[in-house]
């Protein structure tokens, strides 16, 4: 809860702001490897099912409807909604759903969650303008790398003072991104970055609130606004990030400025992104993970004794709820976790629904549940073993879950889980017509064609 | 540059986002003393005069090019100017004109500018609900308030770490005045001022720039729409300012919790605002005043030998430059300050303007000013002797400049100011009847009658 160290103002900071600005602005467009490619689709299309998700929730409608007292103009869509508002105020409620269920994207290295702020800024900004997918493309896989390549100049210490580092580096990534997408200069983009950089948005102490989510969408909202700004000729500091006044010091005492340029145009940092497959805090995912491959071997809940579970501490410590009465209490109970990976094989956010987590059926196998720790076992691994009524023992280790980065998501299982997300909120046909689009994204003239795939009948 | 001392978490705040919210939701409408209910009328009067002085610079400008991009509603007012959008984007662009040239009020023991935050946000929204001229005094003390108290908590460590303390605790005012005018209730009130405590808007880094003054303009819209997503039931932490986590404990070193709520209600951090008489920094002040005190003994430029000043060390440090070249360098320089205060009795805007930087008659004066440091005299303070071609020497000490708490601006002086300012931009009638307007607009039944003669014919 206190700061690393206390340092003074360093006063030869490289020119990180115009060098990230020049990159934005001048980087080819596509100018990265087929995995670079790959990685952005699929950031794109776990975002957008993310958004599209939560767009019934009532912190979307809470905010929807302070927009709406705006009385705006209809340039692009609240995703999975019939409203269309102004695009600023689109990236600021897309930014709220996206990551109202916490079950978007993360930047492992920073624990960003990227695509909130920069896509839900692109998007919106792109739809107004009938932008083409690889306009998009080029602007998210940028606007990823700006904000994730400072959250790399700050992580751990910035997240430490208490910053939810999504938004208050966010902000940056989406002026990155949609000034990429407005096709300014590199002095221009810097106006963009810079003002943006007076912008932060998100303190830790709201996490359990609306607020959390809140901050990506005005991160995103600010970063347009700031590339707006920018390209109508508003000035800001061309060094507002490296400065001793400037963003970075004065939101951080670590300051790895190589981090910001390091490898340029080369690694890109959308490259280390990962998708959740359960709708939970990452801790519990190696169990549930390794009793959906329980289920995977044929183990059934009436054919369990009971299920045991080797754990690091750490799991215990976070989500060691025994009984949860709801679907929130759900998501900090490894035994509800592992009862709906064996009965259901997935946890996505309707296995963290009221209805599942007081089914009796899943307490029935919950209660059913024994967890030891064993601090032998790493933080993200996980021993499991189910004994059999018949006394047989089945043992599953997990060692990388599924969804982290050395264990990502198949291309199938990211489908499977945006379609139990979009499919309750848009029906089947719309799921796999978005889907579709998404596969085919770089090469989509403009994508107001999947903007209207987003909106109810 | 380096910061005071590194403090660990303290878990033992008192619980000021509620106290603070209760204080807003409960206290009477014009609850306060005659003193209080007429600096609020000196503050609103001076803050408008500010805003539609700068309506026309080229950041108003380059404001409401970005906005328009938006298709605004025309909800409320761009003061000074014909445009009107949504209230919103009017809270965001008066409070960058009201801050553009530095001219605006200063709360002297946080240097906040309070009404920038807080004033452009409840008049945008009070234009388009048709409130009172009394709900918007009522909201204006109060946002002040809650804004210069959490000030007062953090000031001077929050401000020497780098943050622009201005749009970095306004957010907090605008959300608090919102709430009030919309008449929330103190949970709902509690909500607005934490949903405002993740977005705190700027870095001092960005002085000299645009971005300067869209920090008051980005917390007013900030704050405004706070209070309208918790209006429409969005949550965000009840400790959101004294937690751990919180905004307090992120942003500043310095906690003061004590300065939140003691005698609340009673002392109205709104007495200790104060109003620049002249549009420079503070430090020239003194000398501008005993110039123009000269002018007032009769002394006129022709009949001077040579003027003599005593400063400080600090005044040459800042504002030594000999020979201006043109408006902006005048604002530094001492010796201009003195010539514009001898030959026209006055430096306002105009008098930092090219022309009259370089006009002949001002050069030749400013030629004749002589400084030696006396650093027996305090910064606030000057001893000038003007010597006279016949001989005479005429000598003026200022102590405590005009513009200072202990030598406020008279309400003529207000008025001088307010009318240099709006008369070039919206001519003599109208200053006339907004001067009138804002004097009695503590009955003023709606504001858009005093909004609408803001805009030009």
């Amino acid at each position: 809860m206190t700061r690393n160290t206390q340092v003074p103002a360093d006063l030869t900071a490289p020119p990180i702001t115009t060098l990230l600005a020049r990159f934005v602005a001048r980087h080819p467009s596509r100018g990265w490897s087929e995995a670079v490619e790959r990685e952005a689709h699929r950031t794109f299309y776990n975002w957008l099912g993310c958004a599209i998700g939560a767009a019934q929730h009532e912190a979307a409608d809470a905010a929807v409807a302070a927009v709406q007292l705006l009385q705006p103009a209809p340039q692009a869509s609240v995703l999975g909604r019939r409203e269309q508002v102004d695009m600023a105020s689109a990236a600021l409620v897309n930014g709220i759903t996206s990551h109202t269920f916490d079950f978007d994207d993360t930047h492992l290295k920073t624990i960003i969650h990227p695509a909130g702020p920069v896509a839900s800024a692109v998007l919106a900004l792109a739809e107004h303008r009938g932008s083409s997918g690889r306009e998009v493309l080029d602007a998210l896989v940028l606007g990823i790398d700006v904000a994730c390549r400072i959250g790399n100049v700050m992580y751990p210490d910035h997240y430490d003072r208490g910053w939810h580092i999504t938004g208050s580096t966010g902000m940056l990534g989406a002026a990155a991104g949609c000034a990429r997408l407005l096709g300014l200069d590199e002095a221009q983009t810097a106006m963009a970055i810079g003002i943006a950089a007076s912008q932060p948005v998100g303190l830790r102490e709201q996490f359990g609130t609306m607020t959390k989510p809140f901050h990506p969408g005005g991160a995103a909202r600010a970063g347009l606004m700031s590339a707006l700004l920018a390209s109508q000729g508003f000035t800001a500091s061309p060094r507002a990030l490296e400065a001793p006044r400037g963003f970075v010091q004065v939101a951080s005492d670590k300051r790895a400025w190589n981090e910001a340029t390091d490898e340029l145009g080369e690694r890109f940092e959308i490259s280390f992104n990962t998708y959740k497959p359960f709708a939970c805090g990452i801790v519990i995912h190696p169990s549930i993970d390794a009793c959906v491959q329980l289920r995977g071997q044929g183990v059934t809940p009436d054919q369990v004794k009971h299920i045991e579970l080797r754990v690091h501490s750490l799991v215990l410590e976070l989500t060691g709820k025994k009984a949860p009465k709801d679907g929130l209490q759900g998501k900090f109970s490894v035994y509800h976790g592992c009862a709906v990976g064996l009965i259901h094989g997935r946890a996505g956010e309707e296995e963290f629904s009221d209805a599942v987590v007081t089914d009796p059926r899943v307490v029935a196998l919950r209660d059913k549940v024994q967890a030891a720790v064993d601090d032998s076992i790493a933080e993200a691994a996980v021993h499991v073993t189910a004994v059999l009524l018949d006394g047989r023992r089945v043992e599953v280790r997990v060692e990388d879950a599924i969804g982290s980065l050395r264990n990502p998501l198949s291309d199938a299982q990211l489908e499977a889980k945006f379609q139990a997300l979009v499919v309750p909120v848009l029906g089947e046909a719309k799921a796999r017509d978005i889907t579709a689009a998404c596969a085919s994204l770089a090469s989509l003239p403009d994508v107001r064609a999947l903007t209207a795939l987003c909106r109810p009948q």
